[in-house]
């Protein structure tokens, strides 16, 4: 009989994980609240159920042989009483740590990786001790504690104004949130790591991550930054997924700075300061780039650890540069359509593929569709995925539809 | 609302493509007998009725925007009426063409395309004239007209006593037969072209193939045979696509030989013959290794055509040697298991990628999974492949499950 692969979270990261895990011929179990969610709408096996549930996340376990999860926002404490039942990878007690930012930067703090500087507060104490933001310094970022992605959930404070602002928002009472430095980042890198239940460690290539208003906007392999930068950042990633455990997948966002941040714990290789920004253990929007640059996917190496299957090392296929740029819904309203109008992609040799999830309402900012190409040079990777981009965002001038 | 594009076919060709077509955004409807075949056990949407069953077919092609096939064993004059609902890619008319011997042959003679000599009888009328065999020559292949893949419904006939056994068997009366004459070859290659609605065509590199009992046993790219034979390779597979009016994939197996045959249509480049072999208007085995050694693969390029994306050029990713080998329920029945063991993968660094379709059941000489490696030669590439296949089927000797 067929293993049953069970999968949290039905988005994009499911989906592609779920075919690689088909291709090593699982059969897979999808659970999303939303029935139209990209995997959930494909798949023969689905479970579409609050994440409160747990009577019917309980049966879902039941008819899995194990689970990992695409999505980090499922209770933590629900987890581990389920995981009696199954084994989940990686455990509750990885997205325990790294689902809250609190936690996050406690084990990093106490493992003595490097991280930014930062406190923890409460927002209601803020009422007794207006200062304390200054006192922290400015600028620096206030970030929610729990549920925050994409930028969700952060405030960039640069003026005592912005601070004052911040300390009069009704709506944030009751809200827990950390204290960030704010620092000048030369580079946003981040490095995927998957390590197997047998003590098998892999990396992938360190890749580059270009922000656009907080939502990732564009991925590069190879890195540029220095290789002995590099090899730390890949040793730093293996140290963390061995200190939490990990059997699976551990994205580690880092920071790279030229300039001396305030924190003790930071890694200075060659006057580049490296500082873990956070944790993801599953695959990765960066990591879409390993579909075509690297002989083994991020979807591939977590579906054989799930399997039992041996891992092998990841490897660049070629010399080239391949960049990865996100699609969100603002292509799709650029476009005025519901369905993408792919031809411009006729004038664009170096982009080699493009993925639609397949989600049925395309919102400003909603990653809905991602594409991957191969340049020869740095700059040529970020000027074509912006002119890829552009042509895609307008409205079709002419439909080329002919059934003949 | 998504595409909705339909698969004849849920075998693992209809299972790649449906993955390939779902990175598109298709909504994707399979249709097989087999409700356990590949696809269909694992997709949302799957209708599982006997192929005679015009019914059910013709609100299976009314479910979906436009539709193809992955296998070519369906009644075409059937097809014929239900293309006239729903679009068919390629046509019926190609189907109707490629899936008989006779009329494949036919179209090659017709249209002055390279292919082996051949005569075209019914075995009743072997009856009247014994001597027919002989008079066509020895050694000749003898094979049915309709039905037969990998080496089914082939008969090898080297002495007047084979002719004169071949025609004394009761069960094949009433079958319709073609001569083929024996030649000498020198290598077995496949070419698969793409075209599209909108005038687009590419073609994957030419692919050398080596059969082991008349069944594919594994696929090198590229081919060593002379560049000046594989451009002509693939002009003629353009040439064929066109003159069939192929919108989709056609796969052209071509025969060379470095000795002069009898047929008189048979193409010379630097003393290498070329006859076409017969033609798969469908992703075909030996395009599994363009899924890594290809920036496009087989499955992509006609998940392209149906979704109406643009095509772009298929290159080899590297200038390594890539290679497919089969994996056939033997292999399965070597290690004495349902569930195949892969820890063999982690002593042969060489292989990429394991492709297993969940085909319930294990028989000798059935297709049930694939992988493709990477090797710096042709002789490795063929070692690598054998050596693998060999590890993989003996019983596993330790389980090292363990559940931490």
């Amino acid at each position: 009989m067929a293993k049953r692969i069970g999968i949290l979270g039905g988005g994009q990261l499911g989906l592609l994980l779920a075919q690689s895990l088909i291709r090593l011929g699982a059969e897979v179990h999808v659970f999303d609240p939303d029935a139209q969610s990209p995997a959930c709408q494909m798949l023969a096996h689905s479970s579409s159920f609050a994440w409160s549930n747990e009577e019917e996340l309980s049966k879902f376990f039941e008819g899995c042989d194990c689970l990992t999860y695409e999505f980090e926002n499922v209770e933590s404490e629900l987890l581990f009483r389920l995981e009696k039942q199954k084994p989940l990878y990686p455990a509750a007690n990885v997205l325990r740590v790294t689902q809250n930012r609190l936690s996050e930067k406690r084990f990093l703090n106490n493992l003595r990786l490097p991280h930014v500087h930062f406190a923890h507060f409460k927002y209601e104490d803020l009422a007794s001790n207006r200062r304390r933001i200054q006192e922290f310094g400015l600028p620096c970022l206030a970030k929610t504690t729990f549920g925050g992605y994409d930028g969700k959930g952060q405030y960039f404070l640069q003026t005592p104004e912005d601070a004052e602002n911040f300390a009069n928002q009704p709506n944030l009472q009751g809200v827990d949130f950390i204290l960030e430095e704010a620092i000048q980042i030369a580079a946003e890198v981040s490095c995927i790591v998957a390590h197997s239940k047998h003590g098998q460690e892999i990396a992938f290539p360190v890749m580059e991550n270009i922000h656009h208003e907080q939502i990732l906007d564009l991925t590069i392999v190879p890195s540029v930054v220095p290789l002995a930068v590099q090899v730390e950042l890949i040793k730093l990633a293996h140290e963390a997924a061995r200190r939490l455990n990990v059997v699976g997948l551990l994205t580690v966002e880092f920071f790279l700075s030229r300039q001396r941040p305030r924190t003790v714990n930071v890694a200075d290789i060659e006057g580049w300061y490296i500082m873990i920004n956070e944790f993801a253990p599953r695959p990765h929007n960066s990591g879409h780039v390993t579909m075509k640059a690297c002989d083994i996917s991020q979807f591939d190496a977590l579906a054989r650890i799930l399997m039992d299957v041996p891992l092998t090392k990841p490897s660049l296929v070629s010399d080239d540069i391949y960049f990865m740029g996100n699609l969100l819904g603002d292509v799709w309203i650029g476009q005025q359509r519901n369905e993408l109008d792919l031809s411009p992609l006729k004038h664009f040799p170096s982009i080699k593929d493009v993925v639609i999830y397949g989600k049925k309402e395309a919102r400003s900012k909603r990653k809905m569709g991602h594409f991957v190409g191969q340049a020869l040079n740095y700059e040529q990777a970020i000027a074509d995925v912006h002119e890829f981009r552009e042509a895609l965002s307008v409205p079709p001038k002419v439909t080329q539809h002919s059934n003949r």
